[in-house]
């Protein structure tokens, strides 16, 4: 948690921003896994965290915007919950600690928004992504469950990206420790792998590093020998000689600060000559995009920078053949590394994308693509200060897109299909760093791990 | 996952208890953390996976209990899906592997429902539990919101009891492998533990173990040095000398049983005398429950053996006085045990909560007591063969409820509030197990792990 000056002057700015209306912000409910009381790990919501700093389930807060008053809203415990869920300060003590002088019963909100919106008042919330804030803005508002999606506020929205886009020094400390916790994940992993093992079996070793540094995964753990799925949450197969494992996992600080690293490594101690050639071009270009990164910079560009180092690297392999130019510019590279280079980093992995991700990563005059691995970058505007993203670029051999391109004649003046038979079972390559944007140019978040071949190498012997 | 067969006539014995209509299973939806994309770990719903075994995201299944026909509902996955999240079987191949010969495209859901029902049939739903379910219902069936929970088929709920409250041995076999890894977290805890550590990185040596176990949590880690608040989620306390280490976790097996055991143990290496004297009730509790395990006997008077022993053993030192059967009868003990001696334990740790915890537990002519300790008590009925069940008393020192029952004066002819005081602090003990009833008595699930103050104790020479 920060200081209640912290909080209190971002509402400030906050509300500098809002000309009127009530600026309605809703806390996280638990959220039942296979009954209501059998919870996943609470979560607050980043906004809430953000503006208000209270980790506790069932809040809401109100930020009148004509008259400035705030309001925390929620309920005093219950002996009960005493009993279950231990003692902790009343709501009055809990908004005293972030700056908030007044706190409201919940059943007083109800009326409190429907008083505001009959008085011809704005109430301005944030897009709801989790389906009972849904329902609860039925609930208080009156408006029809479909109608809600779309009275979503945008000048909130863009208050809030305008602030949180950018990071100040204390959250980059925050951001430091959770990229530590992160790397260590990844060394433990590294050197707990064995051939004969399984992937779960490295994934719990993973996952407590996690938890022992007093937060949580900051989003699901992606370990496989299958890296060329993307997002593969599957861990039930064993760790073959010849494979290669692609860790994709971060922590989540116990003050919501997320870290987000990739590597890949050898199941053997070594990597086979094969794995060296990929893994160094992926190297490449993730270097490449790291010495662009500077305020002023597109980040769509930073994007098109990994996709030409990879398609050299490809070209120079024999894989592709043709003006390396060309094939980025109509997107030939998207077989090979079909998802964007990074993405915004905060209290959300993917940072605010609640919020809409292209209120986030585009602006007007620069539009989303609509081409395979285009339309997955999240970030693709001019870098600033102060904004934390990850580089992560890839090369993955992903069988079932190369057979439906080949199938579909795709790109075959450029791909040599016949040559890509031998890297099904390959896998896939992908090397992940968190960086923040300086006054000129960029600094690693957290300390450096391994990350050339002899580095990764070095931590197996 | 259990055979083609074993799916096709546990829905066979669902079927005969149902005469008409159509039973709608709703599967699991991703449920989305700090946005919809940062998705908790998958949990497909318990009844869902008990009739078709299927843990896919976004499945339904139906069921016309009049022509015995059976669909699987689902979509089939895009090139997109198969980059981020791997290829995967055909719906009709998923379908055919628990023995439904039909599939349906999810569009064509509603239509089915509101077909059923305009044609004046019954559509039998379970208690949706998850909010996106119950917007899920509205929209399938156009009934409103508010009416949705009442809705809900008392006969499919009665039916699904009926069944999934009999473990058979292939289940069993399951829950062993659940308690081990569960047994396995306890002695990785306590050979953990260390003055001066803090919680949350014993919390990662017991989370990590679940994980390595190729399955997860089967609830959230109970670890906490104030185990005086039973369900304590918070883990930042640093292990001091002196105190109680109270860990009550288990893991959930990659085929979905939960293993639920309690241990509790001292932060240094040895009990104090003082500790031992309030273990040695609870163990004994606990061994007496056990003793009294057998088919036909009321797990309500399981629960008194517990409340009669913790009182018994707290009259020993003093801290009781008068008629223990009194003292029992009138609910004193539930100032230091407020919670049921156990629940049924299955795919849910909770085993069925979602279904209604009095249809469970209870029976007509066996209501649910209101006193303090025993309205928690979720299994009250005559015990039977193939009921697995937790055993789980427990022994606490509450300051804010003793400092509430002292100042409203509530049993001071029994209860010596003085003596108390210096337990403040204390913490709490709690020992469980878990059983399953057999014809003429009760066996251990799972392996023995140690349990006597000598065995606990030995754990950390």
């Amino acid at each position: 948690m920060f200081s209640t000056n912290t909080y209190a002057s971002r509402r400030n700015i906050l509300k500098s921003q809002i000309p009127n209306g009530l600026l309605l912000f809703l806390g996280n409910e638990e959220s039942g896994m296979n009954y209501t009381d059998n919870t996943y790990h609470f979560r607050q919501d980043s906004t809430f965290l953000y503006y208000f700093g209270l980790d506790k389930v069932g809040l809401a807060a109100i930020i009148d915007a004509d008259s400035g008053e705030e309001w925390i809203v929620g309920d005093e415990i219950t002996m009960d919950e005493v009993i279950w869920a231990g003692p902790q300060p009343t709501l009055q003590e809990q908004a005293g600690r972030v700056g908030v002088a007044k706190t409201l019963p919940k059943s007083a909100l109800e009326a409190t928004l429907k008083g505001a919106l009959s008085a011809g008042r704005a109430v301005h919330f944030l897009p709801p992504y989790r389906p009972e804030h849904t329902l609860k803005l039925h609930h208080l508002t009156g408006w029809p469950l479909a109608e809600i999606p779309q009275k979503a506020s945008l000048a909130f929205i863009m208050a809030v990206i305008n602030q949180r886009s950018y990071k100040t020094d204390h959250e980059i400390i925050e951001m430091d420790k959770a990229v530590n916790i992160s790397g260590q994940m990844h060394l433990n992993a590294i050197r707990a792998t064995r051939i004969g093992k399984y992937e779960y079996e490295v994934v719990g070793t993973v996952h407590g590093t996690a938890r022992s540094g007093g937060g949580d995964l900051a989003y699901p753990i992606i370990l496989s020998v299958d890296g060329q799925t993307l997002h593969n949450h599957y861990h039930g197969n064993r760790l073959e000689s010849g494979r290669l494992v692609l860790g994709d996992f971060g922590a989540e600080t116990a003050t919501y600060y997320a870290g987000d690293i990739t590597r890949t490594w050898p199941v053997d101690k070594t990597f086979t000559e094969k794995q060296k050639e990929i893994y160094q071009i992926v190297l490449d270009a993730n270097m490449n995009v790291i010495n662009a990164l500077r305020p002023g910079v597109k980040y769509l560009d930073c994007h098109l920078i990994s996709w030409r180092t990879v398609t050299e690297g490809l070209k120079n392999l024999g894989l592709l053949e043709g003006d390396v130019d060309e094939m980025v510019a109509l997107g030939v590279p998207a077989l090979f590394m079909p998802h964007g280079v990074g993405h915004m980093i905060g209290m959300d992995v993917h940072d605010m994308e609640n919020l809409g991700e292209n209120y986030i990563g585009y602006r007007e005059g620069l539009e989303r693509s609509n081409l395979l691995g285009l339309k997955s970058l999240r970030l693709a505007k001019e870098l600033e200060a102060g904004f934390a993203l990850t580089i992560e670029p890839g090369t993955y051999f992903i069988p079932e897109l190369i057979q439906l391109w080949e199938s579909q004649g795709k790109f075959k003046e450029f791909i040599k299909y016949d040559k890509l038979k031998s890297y099904f079972g390959f896998g896939g390559v992908r090397i992940e760093d968190n960086y923040v944007i300086t006054a000129d140019g960029a600094r690693l978040i957290g300390e450096p791990i391994p990350k050339t071949i002899a580095e990764i190498e070095g931590l197996r012997c």
